[in-house]
């Protein structure tokens, strides 16, 4: 059993910043909070920018986390639009590496829908539905927070999976020796 | 004459992000500092990012500006290097509103250019030499450096254009009533 580790997902955009903390023992995820960032309209792009770092800074202090992970970006896309989620991603970064994170875990949209629902081309209500049976949540949440805890438990069970890998590796080495 | 003003113009990149800080009494401009913020290579890119952060804002504190000036991007870009470009830019637009600066003006390549050579197609040897003479400058600069400073430069004859416009607005005004 390994000690209770925080993790606070976040899953960056232009308009809304989805998030979510949970609580994982190694074995099973426990809800924490969770949240969407709105940018304000109307208000000039470096600050929406200054919004997110603040806000998503607050959120990694207040909520004492441990470890974070971030979606990376699905590439399809035309370059203004990359632009502009760059501009969230890197006010996103900035601001777990200055709240005390030292290196965000990153996953793609494929693993996390995996890690979350057993294959990788499920869809957004799906993910929902999946994230609130898995940390045992009566009430809805949105596409955003919904997005940001599938992170969470994405970034807790890659954790688990690379313990498990290390002990058994440990275990072989003892007996060889 | 206007009061001095102290411009720190920034030319972001994902692997080098050049500043320049100039300072401006509405009709000549001096010049004050610049350098060029390396990104350490090897290390995770949230380290580059936040790299970006801190050392802009303490380039923005310990220069005591009071605006700042940042390119906007040309978009002939693949998405891959968009994200990328964009997230330098994230940064280094929380690191200027985080120090204070109220609101980072926008400026293109072409305008800076325009400003500093009189034609928009200028290149970059052009632009370096340009600089060094509009601010009375003895030894080279380094390609970013420059770019940095140039962006200070349109920016005060932005400030300047702008004061003159609203002084024959006024005086226009005085002259009717």
């Amino acid at each position: 059993m390994q000690a209770l580790v925080r993790i606070l997902g976040v899953d960056p955009g232009s308009r809304f910043t989805g998030w979510g903390v949970i609580e994982s023992d190694g074995m099973e995820c426990r809800y924490v909070d969770s949240g969407c960032i709105a940018l304000a309209r109307g208000k000039p792009m470096a600050e929406r920018l200054a919004q997110i770092f603040t806000e998503l800074g607050d959120i990694a202090r207040n909520e004492r986390i441990d470890e974070a992970a971030i979606e990376t970006v699905f590439m399809n896309k035309n370059a203004q639009s990359a632009l502009k989620l760059g501009q969230a991603r890197g006010a996103a970064l900035c601001a777990l590496i200055m709240a005390g994170v030292s290196e965000p875990a990153e996953y793609s949209p494929r693993r996390v829908k995996q890690a979350v629902c057993g294959y990788g081309a499920a869809g957004k209500d799906q993910v929902s539905a999946m994230v609130a049976r898995l940390l045992d949540h009566d009430g809805e949440f949105t596409e955003d927070e919904a997005d940001g805890l599938a992170l969470g438990i994405c970034h807790a069970h890659h954790r688990r999976m690379a313990q498990a890998a290390k002990l058994a590796l440990s275990q072989e080495e003892e007996a060889v020796s």
